[in-house]
């Protein structure tokens, strides 16, 4: 297969390289910057350069993209896409904003990375799902970024997995818990706000745990039953106190087409947690188990293992022949949470460079959305199972890494 | 308040011992002989007499007596309900046994001791209830071995959660796991089949998991959606293949009348866990977190600590100014699963000598029973919300430990 | 081989039990009591009967008696060396008079076993060892109670080194830390005075751990390099201040003659650490790691594995499979600390059944004497180190577990 | 105080950054580049520009240098430390090359970051603490790269121990455990040679750790006993089997002058371990726990805490308040092991800044290297104690942090 990168003749090169603009300056702007800064350093990607910051505080924009390494800032994100040296948009605004940036970017002609969840609603990510899909047939690429793919440990999991290791799949565990809404007197944010997040721990957290589900079993979800709660209902705003309009925390149980049930929960309230997704996947031949928190371990069960010996091993996913590790360093220097964006970032150049859809694609965002839609159906219903329908799966899955790191 | 022990004046002393009659002899029968044979060596309880063992297959019966330091056996329980010299009858038989032996025992002016779950359905369980209330009337109790109330560690967690440390609870998570049923070669027991065991991961480890959501957070549970399934339908019996007529896993997510929730799952099946009970609980100022595989350790996050110095501690809960602990070993002196069944006996012997109703008593078994069967009837619906009647709570509950250890 | 009991012909039975004596009830005397009256629960040892237990407060002595099921009690040790009906004498003093205690049983031929360490210097060792000899060659056996050796994760540790899954082994480092001195308000015991018990961590933490070289590795110390340190010198005692004679905290690295090395330290000072015997073994092919406040677990890690799966796998050693697990309860049912002492009994038991040796031995208790007394050397000497003579050491060992549970 | 910086007026800003160049282009150098291309993004750091990168190999060194983000590349050191713009050296080489470089450096009046340890011998050391000392005076400053100083959770261990938290400090306990030397077949590198490592786990690993012991307690080695060993006594080179000339492990133990004793090993064969430092500290009031496997962690427990409550708090280190965490991401989103490199070289640019002192100095490195040499002399004589004369000690020591994170 040959692969074309949009609108050029040629791999990129240092002195041709992909020119990115980011849109979002705030946590996940300075996290994808960092991704953007980094990632020729540890990977045989295309060359880059950091063209532009977008944000709407001209000031603060500009601030950010002396900081971040950025040749320039805008608070124009048309006039962005308008430029020829740009051919990357990488979205990182608030979810209510991400269907207009990114079909307007796909329109463009540019290779879009969404941050997750891909929208806050099924209609929106249907569409933006329907403009990736006519982008990709003229060999421009739409992925969003559920950067939890591209923890090692994980990767290695779904490998394991795919291998047959854990035998047939019977039930995960699955709990994103974090605290940050513990206290009462944390403050409102555009995140508690259906109409900026649309919904609470269930779009920022389970998310990913869904994302997972998919990754890791290469399953669909087929039914949900699921309850939603809002402990703290209003929080200080800047003028007074404000009702919270979205979900503290969810709970779920999801049968998935392959037979297997998982349990998935996440919090905001979750007390002494601060970043923990917790992963514990049970086959008939064995088990695994991961924690963000520790996000260098796996531990892996064996249950063919002589009887004596059977135990969790603690793998410190830190070797060469673990996913994306050679790019890194040597076994036992581990890494930490922001690795992962640059990782992503180069398994999406690796997918333009080559020609092919990066994953996840937006259809794999939209079949998560699908899943907390169903889990808001649910919820209004006491619990009661919603089905969804077959044929709305995610993109076939090939492998996990594709990238080469520097060797 | 005298207490009065049932038919005698006084307390029972070295010379005039509570006699004691255990019904089954296998793994309950095993550890609750244990109980009675170490508890006046580690409690002031009550002095008792281990006088007979009782079992369907007399040579069996009486090599396990020999073994477990029983003066003697009987194949016929009502024979030995007769005796004047047996003032506690212990019941570890198979569920569908529970009513009619419990019953009969009160009748006949003993008090009982019956393995956990109470009985195999809310109809059994509603009879033993009203005839230990008749009983308690005229001095002779009744208690349900839920023994993981006797874990110090899951007493401290009670304490803890009482003293208000935690602060508003807003969540727990619990979970029992084992994976015994992991391999479809395992063969059929009396524990998978309907008729015997009433229900299966459910009753079994399900029953301890909705035990310890009472004893920890004193709450009732208003409303319960669940799921249940068995993984492998047909095992191998003593004359063929036979259909396993019970759960192999249950999940559920319970609403409390307290208005925290609890998502709650437990399975036969989760391959590398041995007997893992794990208990998380998440208050507005701290949480919890306990596994029974490590049940010497309760992890506490104490919210109120300054910010930087913040995070789980794991109390080793071995300290003499730990709950059961200053009738045992000096601190880092771990105990084991079976020191459970111990303090469990001299808790109910305090009782009875200080002529109070002991705790668990039936009427808590029964208000297991009820979620339990909530539970299967959720199930039944697809997840749909079953709700409890309220009323149908457990009794009021008091100081964990009201027993004396030897100083 | 013919077993033959000393002075009785036949194997013991329930009619006939070995009529056992313990001298001392405190800690040690409860702990082995506790042996005494629950080995024949759970093991198919030879019928034991608790005769009398030995104290020098009359009235205290019976009372501890009473409790812990024996028949009666003394306060004249010699007295009770005469009786016929006492066949084991099993010493749980202070280490000053385990040597004249011990000599003075094995002579009025009592099968002897003396809790660690087996005395208070190498020159009782050598006078016990001696008289154990003796006395093995007419059928009457002593034995040196490091009931560590019965913790199932270190005899499994042992049974893997022993199958060469570590190939050679390089390096072991061993701590054995607790936090009772912690507070210089912690009074004056007699653990703290030379004359009664020898030495401090050194005899009482070390000496367990001297002897789980001897155990898990089979080969001999052949230098040691030491150093002592008393951090709090004076305590209060009964009648005002008085000065701390034995070392709070010792450090070693020992160079065995196999070519490992073993770093050795144990402290009473390490706060927060309450039972900690932590012990790692550093092999070619693999590494085990233990720590005795979670004495369920054994973690191996197997540098054979395929690369990406190697970790440390935390085996939960409750299997049947797993040494002296087949007599307790389920997988996943753990073992406590006193535990041990149980087995240890029926280990003690099987050997005088069999006519064999009991271990460790007399001769494996005065090995590790020697050692502790090279560290006392060494530490005279600032560290330099200390060079112990071959053919000294301990007698062959065989398997670990020779006792046949209940089935 | 007015901060100067060396042949500048007023601070370095965007438009006239400092010029940085790095000598060495392989693991070291790769993890160095990393933190020069960071360090902006992170920190108000005075602004950087990564000039040159240096090396033997023209080819390669230039390739480094375009992947890893420098201007440009060189084969011949001295020319650059004749560049105006040039106003950093970073020495990323072997350590036989440490002692002429840095002494260039300094004297071309280049601030000089040495990468650890210091030097292969205390002569070197001393001649390199002599050049720094000299050219502090005119305000150029050196640095020794002992990069886990800026590990959180260290930083946070000091301050724990500086306020006192820990009351008096008794026991250290430290190992540094990697295993790529396990294996027999591991071939020869430059670190397995006298002539250019200096030594083996001693000077790569173990000097680490005595660094730790200086920076954790600010006291001084009076006096060390050790042994070393090599294990693997020749191994596959270029040409056949080749001698390795430095020690695979260490075993010492320290005495401070403030009268704590460490006990401190390294080793490469330590089978199962990748990267662990571990360090417990032990004191009259508290103790502290870290593994840099692990190294968000840290684990506090507090003596003064009430007796049931106590146990070791597992202190994830990732809140602002925490050190250098308000550089980096919201609470949760852990670190990994470069990060570190990244705030090293903050923390150097801020002294600079500031015209102070940067820490660890030449002299810290050379109280390392007189330790390491002790170590030496100690295990040449059987571990007889080495006594360090006093005045030798590293310069006093202020505040952890220094910089400022971008809020």
């Amino acid at each position: 297969m040959t692969a074309t990168v949009s609108g050029r003749t040629g791999p990129p090169t240092a002195a041709a390289p992909l020119g990115v603009a980011v849109l979002g300056y705030s946590f996940m702007g300075k996290a994808h910057s960092n991704a953007w800064r980094n990632v020729n350093a540890f990977y045989d990607s295309s060359a880059v350069a950091q063209r532009v910051l977008v944000g709407r505080d001209a000031d603060r924009v500009a601030a950010a993209a002396g900081r971040y390494g950025w040749a320039g800032s805008a608070t124009d994100w048309r006039s962005v896409l308008e430029r020829d040296d740009i051919h990357i948009v990488d979205i990182c605004t608030p979810g209510h904003l991400h269907a207009e940036l990114a079909a307007a970017a796909l329109e463009a002609g540019k290779h879009v990375l969404v941050e997750k969840p891909l929208a806050n609603s099924v209609a929106e990510a249907e569409l933006m799902a329907a403009a990736a899909e006519r982008a990709a047939a003229g060999g421009t690429f739409a992925m969003v970024g559920f950067n939890y793919r591209r923890v090692p440990a994980l990767a290695l999991a779904r490998q394991l997995i795919a291998e047959g290791r854990l035998g047939t799949l019977r039930q995960l565990r699955i709990a994103y818990l974090q605290d940050w809404l513990t206290d009462p007197a944390a403050p409102m944010t555009w995140r508690l706000r259906r109409e900026t997040a649309g919904s609470g721990a269930l779009g920022d957290l389970a998310s990913h745990a869904v994302d997972q589900v998919h990754f890791l079993t290469g399953a669909r979800v087929a039914s949900v039953s699921a309850q939603l709660r809002t402990f703290v209902p209003e929080r200080a705003g800047g003028t007074g106190p404000e009702p919270v309009t979205v979900d503290d925390a969810v709970w779920s149980t999801l049968q998935l087409d392959s037979g297997a049930v998982v349990s998935l929960e996440a919090s905001r309230c979750a007390t002494g947690r601060k970043n923990a997704l917790q992963i514990e996947v049970y086959g008939s031949r064995g088990s695994l188990r991961f924690d963000l928190e520790r996000l260098n371990e796996l531990h892996y069960y064996d249950a063919g293992a002589p009887a004596a010996l059977q135990g969790a091993a603690r793998i410190l996913v830190t070797e060469e022949s673990h996913p994306y590790l050679a790019a890194w360093w040597p076994p036992g220097h581990t890494l930490g949470w922001d690795h992962t964006f640059t990782s992503q970032a180069a398994d999406f150049l690796a997918a333009i460079a080559g020609g092919v859809q990066p994953e996840p694609s937006f259809a794999d965002g939209l079949a998560v959305q699908r899943v907390l839609d169903a889990v808001e159906r649910s919820a209004a219903r006491a619990g009661a199972a919603v089905e969804l329908p077959a044929g709305t799966h995610t993109t076939p899955q090939t492998a996990a890494t594709a990238v080469e790191p520097h060797r």
